[in-house]
């Protein structure tokens, strides 16, 4: 599914009243203002540079910053720093997309040969630009900027204490709590990445950090690996991203991941790592979302490419869920793959059976006085052709509250098709995920109060299924992951209740 | 082929430096204003709404240019009028896309339930408003306005015609033209429809037109049928739109298409037909680049499915260059189904190669500090797991100057495919289009200067196969056509000189 | 007063709901968008600039229209062509002020040694591009570009005319009437000027004008001079404004002003006069508002200095209503030299009295949460120690509804100003204007309803005086000129009724 | 002289080089962005209020704002809390005017009944919205949100004696150093207000203050009263702010100045006053540039009328300075009233010797394409009628550089003027202020290298006399003062370098 429909499935599903079985939930009473200050659930990117040879570094992170703008389109920012000279960061952030944050002249003013970068979850309504990327701070011992991907789940007790040794707080992330252990750290530690080490210790929770400080970019990824950051290099300039496919857009190449639990320092002295921080192998929790819906089809993962987690998966799927038809389609961009997965188990047939219309983008208004149109029409439309008297698989990635895929297969078959099977390529999720996944509450999600069997018939679906937990394994060959939100069982201790900050 | 893609190629190839054998053209020496003043070449798309009943169409409309913007992006706008009531034209234009000029305040002033809607070509660079769609003119009768998608051949003729008994002009698009015909023979004809007849036996091209007075909804489309149009209605209200996937958007019934040649008249009477300017079917001539690239997949055009047509192309394309290849993979967007259809016909299986950046628009920029990057990269990546080892057939729409498609088979190999082998979906052009394609001057293109051998040595291609032009004929059944950008075969007399305009 | 609370008067005088004997009218229900279709009562102001020595003069332009700005704010444009080569006009129009729509960029693009600009009165609300001057019309000898200040008493008639004769119109501005004049006139003339003049002889109103053909600069004013017009000259330079302000703007040297029914010619022969067209001394008509309000203090209209025409309406109001008091204060900005006058005439020293924020600029919005706070207050600050316990004499240059006047007064007499004395240095506008002035309709003005002793009351000030008509030809010594908004002494026939246009 | 000449005379001098005995000095080398990070030199404005009835206050402070406009111009904020709910702080900041900046909706979204708002000063070029205020905080006690008016002498060393406890600094104002200590006063204080108070015991230099807690809103003023402060009330809305215009502006009745080192805090229990940080008055020291430029005219400051302080400047210029004249005439708009002064003083006439152009705002640019026009003409234009032919007296507030005092003078001689005397209504700055007032280093300031004979000689003046230290005293009263930018006496330590942030 397409990440433009997900937050609309969440925001706009009031719009679509001929769901009677579905409960529409009261609107979301949180204004514009109030809905920011809850902070939770980002998913993000990061994107670091560093020329050793003195070359400028922001061009080459606006654009690893476009590959990687899947993962946030709420604000963006970028801060360099002239390791030769100046020693200060520019920074420049705004709310947008890379390309309303950035231009010409604006890039060639962020002179500077080390630099991060940073893209932000976008949730609708609720915005500010306080809370953009990369945090750029200064401290006892100069000055730092900071990017990281992930949430913490010791961050309100954190915060806490932080707060009773006289810590303000600007924004609600927790990248400035971060900030704030790596700065008390550092008084006591020889040097910067001895300082991100320190604070590792502290805080508990998922992390993809880069932390420049002004000669040093240092790299951090929490213990278990729950997000991802990988290395890349071009002549003397290193690169740090999240995902492998930035390395190749900035037409680097890719050296390795960082492993979970590592602090690589990036100087000079060419990469030293740290890998005092590693648990176990066994022990490692990588996110089994990114291959199924956050991660781009052409990045790889701690070694396994993500087309082919979703190839397997459809693979799955075809394998517990087969059924006869005529037609495996994907519902864009994400079911894609996957589908072409089931086809190529199954032997049916992959179809394109979507048109999907590229310019309705962020500022896509859905006029009041249109009570006809729907906006999923508009987003997505189906090709009768392809459909037509067809028994058809469609393949998604995730119901969430099911009115778009209720949509989706209500157009399906007015286009002629005679059945519409659907398969999800993910389990149903049933748990909240504290590490930055921005899963709805439970009562929002159609799977925590309904049985498959109920989703079936209130979707419409001649078949319904969901790929089963036990096949997650088959996606990611021997990685541990961590499947939280479809099992609770959470790879490390988890608060008891909502992390969401209450400001008081 | 991207359209993002064609336009650059176009102007910024000369940032691709490594193509020594391809001799870099000087480039456009034409200002941002100057550019503007040949008003030639536009694609266009029109979309009409009349309710009946009196409901406000506006938002309609609104939905209606979305499902058509592939066909222009430069400008839109929409004028709308009260047929109860007012009488009188609101309108709106402006630069951008249909999300950059609308949003729910404006839709909720243009009150209206008679409207018709437009969006424009974008040529980079060159843009002004004035140009901007539709026109609202007053007259003699009253007021007017018109949507135009095409290109006459015998405008500057009119213009000079016009001159001579002392009109003035205040743009540079052919619909000025055609709104002082309408408006000149309604002095000596009964009724709106009778003048719009009466302009088409002056005015020579490809036209699709709307044309709204107070109290009427007319249609017409050129006796060749060189553009689309098409009718749609839902309860009481009535649509014309460029191509059927803008009926199904708004959730209307296509009725049929427009006939070549007729003049439609919607108004309280329902659909009025005059046919008298309708010619012989087999001297039709319909634009073969609208199912090739211009149409949406979804789209269905005088009875021919564009999703069909691209499978069939794909087909013929199989047949005439059949090569031993373990994979085929289309050029996104508009490759893909022709890609699938080669799949089909070889029996090769149909991959997924590509990852098209869905983030980067129209205000993507290439920092000039930035060396190494091409916006190629940043624009589509390869997935190599797809492609490693593998000998692929790449399927595009068409080949411009080669650089992009240079750059496409460069990443491919160096992604790990073994051998690349190119399948263009049409023809080479040849020929300049007076009808309103924006087909490069010949020194511009490549296939004017170089032999389809030279060409696959200048992009790298193990083998390149054109579609034939005698299989055009399979694409589209009987239906009789215009290939005249392949053949120079056009269905009219055409100037023997460049048509654009020069004003002095 | 100020011009911005000129506009607000009519429009937000509804907001102060204590002047209950003021009848409130109801709120004009015209949409934003109806509103602009009537087209009436611009002021415009007018800039042309012509360098022989080929230098670009965009930047002039620009300059000269800034000096004018107080002419107009609703649109700007700038045309201009280069005489030696290109001989097509390159041109840029906008929405709001000058700095609004020109950059640094926009104006190094528009290259050429040839140009005219133009500024548009503001109505609050009602504004369209379309309307925008100076209008580029391509016709039968080529192009030309017309700037246009001024108002036609036969535009209506004249378009019927045209329409019968197949034109067709694309603004509701007088501007096009004229450019179709010209046009035809063209056909049969030998030269642009007597195209020009030709076109005088049927166009009637008021007018100054300035055309651009690719190779001359011509302006003309119409016979009765009711519009200001000059020429400056600067080296190689000749420039032609609608005040000598902008010619001294530019660091010109003011040459003298064209004369009414005066048309020069400036090409590379230098300034050819025809004065063909003009009428007897006696039978000109100067309108007396320029010097009342419309035009800059600084500014010498027809050997009248501005200034000393203000200075001496002052003189001529403390001859007519003089009283005792302790200060004589301005309202700014207008007020203030009418004001300087009544105390040089009656002894009473002049004060500083109010304080004008000159941060509330045209999109200054009025929270609708706010009720007590008064946009006036905003605007406008009384300084309490230059009133308090004072008998104040406040000078301003017209009542509209009273509103504004009221509120001003009342907050003199809370800062403690013991009695008010309003002194208005014109007459009451009893009459409509139709050339070009906006004076709101009979029944919105308060003196078309009340006594001044009424208005008196209503205002609450303790004396009132309006200049009286017969001391208007103090003001300009003995010039002609038009007093019909005070009374009803039109130099010219005018319609019987409303001018304004009905499109249908 | 006006607030853009000032920033204009010190960017934009270099563009006027006929004044060859100037020394122009190199243009600043720092880049837009290595600008900002100096965050020296602020002047701004604070306005808080609180309605204890529960209505919203977004508006009123947003009419305070409008009203503080002169006083910042760089960003704007607005922060409110609704004390009988949320307890949560809305803000909204961002770089511009207050009406670039707030519109209709964001208003209505700031809900709350306790609010504070600010204005900053404009520094040409360098700006960043990270240094708006209002800063809002979260820390142990809960939120707090700050704005500030002033300037610390001692925030260098605060910083770093923070930073070595694990503070971390996100801008580079001086109100997250006073933040800072309130937060962590606030650990063993009981309240709110206390903190501020106990903070103010480390913090020095000039400050005015409004913090605001969930249910309090606090207002500081630093003991020597170097900032202006003072409080009004209407109904049951209390309001804080820098000039009692403000509190006029939103229709309130003033209630009285806060005392230098006062601590007022209003809650439901109405005012509560804590004097202990007070100083003796004798020891006092108000800024007196607020009474010569910073304040607007129709302010009162601890008990002296701006307007009055000017009068008597003027007055004692005449006094010290006669000089046989025909006129005296004030350079717009802080230079008119200390004219008016010297006017009635010597008994000269006062004369209207300029039109200022309102409509030339920030967003002015000066065309590289032009030559002649020089920038002062475009803002400021003489009235040739006014000064031709006499000796004049001109009056204005400061010369910084001389450049646009010299063309001034050109101009009124172009004009027509025989002699130009030019008076200063302040003593020439010698000295560096550090305490919040832009003053230029010293080798960009004229005074500073020059003796006033050279400097009148250089401006080409008949005669130039500045403001006597001695007779600063004549303007404000028995009311002890701070003039140490003339005199260098300052009323604390100051540090002996620049204290401008070095961050690296």
């Amino acid at each position: 599914m397409d990440r433009n429909f997900k937050a609309e499935e969440k925001y706009w599903s009031f719009l679509l009243p001929f769901l009677g079985n579905l409960e529409e939930k009261e609107q979301d009473e949180m204004t514009k203002f109030e809905r920011v200050a809850t902070g939770m659930g980002e998913e993000c990117g990061v994107f670091g540079a560093y020329s050793l040879g003195g070359e400028d570094v922001a061009a080459s992170v606006y654009y690893g910053l476009f590959a990687l703008q899947h993962r946030g389109q709420e604000s963006c920012g970028i801060a360099v720093t002239d390791t030769f000279g100046r020693r200060r960061f520019l920074s420049k952030k705004g709310l947008g997309h890379v390309n309303d944050v950035f231009d010409e002249e604006t890039l060639l003013e962020l002179k500077g040969n080390l630099g991060v970068g940073h893209v932000r979850y976008s949730t609708v309504g609720g915005t500010r630009v306080e809370n953009a990327q990369p945090l750029v701070i200064n401290y006892v011992k100069g000055t730092l900027s900071i990017a990281h991907n992930g949430n913490l789940v010791n961050a309100v007790e954190l915060r806490k204490e932080l707060e009773y040794t006289g810590a303000i707080f600007q924004t609600t992330i927790d990248s400035e709590v971060i900030a704030y252990h790596v700065a008390r750290e550092r008084l006591n530690t020889e040097n910067a990445e001895g300082a991100v080490k320190n604070a590792m210790k502290k805080i508990k929770g998922a992390y993809a950090l880069v932390v420049c400080s002004p000669r040093k970019m240092i790299g951090a990824r929490d213990p278990f690996g729950l997000k991802p950051l990988c290395i890349g290099k071009r002549d003397q300039t290193y690169f740090l991203a999240s995902e492998s496919c930035a390395i190749a857009a900035v037409d680097a190449e890719f050296i390795r991941d960082v492993f979970p639990g590592e602090v690589v320092t990036i100087s000079e002295k060419g990469i030293v790592s740290d890998m005092s921080m590693a648990i176990p192998k066994e022990k490692q929790a990588r996110c089994i979302f990114e291959y199924i819906y956050f991660a781009r089809t052409d990045s790889t993962i701690d070694g396994i490419n993500v087309y082919h987690s979703r190839i397997l998966a459809g693979k799955a799927l075809a394998k517990s869920y087969p059924v006869e038809a005529d037609l495996v389609i994907g519902v864009p961009d994400s079911g894609l793959v996957a589908a072409k997965g089931y086809s190529e188990q199954s032997g049916i047939p992959y179809g394109i059976g979507f048109h999907k219309n590229s310019y309705v983008g962020r500022t896509f208004i859905k006029p009041k006085q249109s009570e006809r149109e729907t906006s999923v029409k508009i987003k997505l439309s189906v090709i009768p052709e392809v459909v037509k008297g067809k028994r058809v698989i469609m393949v998604d990635d995730s119901i969430v509250r099911g009115t778009t895929c209720a949509n989706i297969i209500k157009m399906l078959k007015q286009a002629g098709a005679e059945e519409v099977h659907v398969r999800i390529s993910a389990p149903p999720f049933l748990y909240p995920c504290y590490f930055g996944t921005d899963v709805p509450s439970g009562d929002q999600l159609i799977a925590h109060t309904h049985t498959p069997e109920q989703i079936r018939e209130m979707i419409g679906a001649d078949s319904l299924g969901y790929m089963e937990i036990g096949m997650l394994k088959d996606m990611v060959g021997d990685l541990s992951y961590c499947d939280a939100c479809f099992t609770g069982n959470y790879p490390m201790e988890v608060p008891e209740e909502d992390i969401s900050l209450a400001f008081e």
